[in-house]
């Protein structure tokens, strides 16, 4: 079956080893801290900090999905070649409207190197 | 079959007197006029202006693509409840990277009322 | 914008001239005509009939949706390869609960030749 | 984050006192043990044995995906309703074309209790 890889649970020393992996796959949840009740609240999901990953046909992001607790909110998915087929970033804003406190998640598919968690993010709701 | 609904092609009457139904089923193509060849791009795709739409378990925007003439670049979907069941406007920004001249156009699913087009929207790239 | 093309519309000549390029592309919804409410019923879709389609990395079948009216019930996903990369034609079995008459059709994307529509499918259901 | 169940690795006292939790939530993999490399293999995923999961607006079965290792194949999504909106068990046939020796899973979710995985079944390939 395929790994589900959380960084979060990586040593310290695996991660410094193979630091360029895991920082082109690892997903990222940003926005921000507190969001009001009823309102558009815009959650960037991005991958990679340092270093870009490739979007050859046979090795690309092909979808990152956005999660709060079990609960899947939404899912972008992507062919090879939406970012030129060079390396590059995915990034994607999506637009929720929270009812309650959040616990925001990201997950994402590489089609070389299977699912990355991303860290979790609180976002109090008032 | 379901219908592809081209709103360009309703008649002005007919959009008109349904002014409300149109409206919040049409996608929008939003983003600048020109790219630079290899850059990230953004393109924010947006559902209705003056009309929101529900986001109930029954009827939802369930998908929204962004397409560059026969390619479709990238897809968002969503289940209900994104928008917190409460009326409102899909919203998603993508990021691509152009590597030429671009028509865009967006394509979107109403679990009601079938399949939406949004207008062509021209992207010179340099 | 995407084309849709439905070869219902396509005139006799046309179909003839490019027949492979019109077989491998349309999809087909195969089924019995009838349906007992609240059985599971099963329902194939299955694209081209006497020429396969390629299977490769820039120009492969990505989605296949299964229509019943305006009402998407599921849709099948692929990557490139899922076929072998080599040329074939695609095929996945839905199964379904129906609750009324149904007018079912496909619609299938090709990365290179955009939408396509099945004939409508009647199934009675009693 | 969502949490990715195994049921492999559940104790048998938790598995046998929730085992209609169990049962319906996780997914199957029904497939011949030898596949002949370059023929269409049919794969059958199934979820659940002896209880059925519900079909409501709220609680449904949103998408399964068939994995070799690390590399997803395919996926198939579903509204809420394809079901009949009554229990059932969801099923779909994918059909593959093996290249050499496979481990398959399937992952499922469920809009209500997230990510679930079944065994692996191991394909000799010849």
């Amino acid at each position: 079956m395929p790994n589900v890889v959380n960084p979060v649970d990586v040593s310290a020393e695996e991660s410094e080893a193979k630091k360029d992996y895991y920082d082109r796959h690892t997903p990222h949840v940003n926005c921000e801290a507190n969001a009001k009740k009823g309102d558009k609240f815009k959650v960037k999901v991005t991958l990679g900090k340092d270093y870009p990953h490739p979007d050859d046909h046979d090795h690309f992001i092909q979808y990152v999905q956005l999660w709060n607790r079990q609960t899947l909110l939404a899912e972008a998915s992507f062919l090879s070649g939406t970012l030129g087929n060079t390396p590059g970033n995915v990034e994607v804003d999506f637009y929720i409207v929270p009812g309650g406190k959040m616990n925001l998640s990201a997950m994402s598919y590489c089609t070389k190197h299977g699912l990355w968690q991303s860290e979790n993010v609180e976002v109090l709701v008032d």
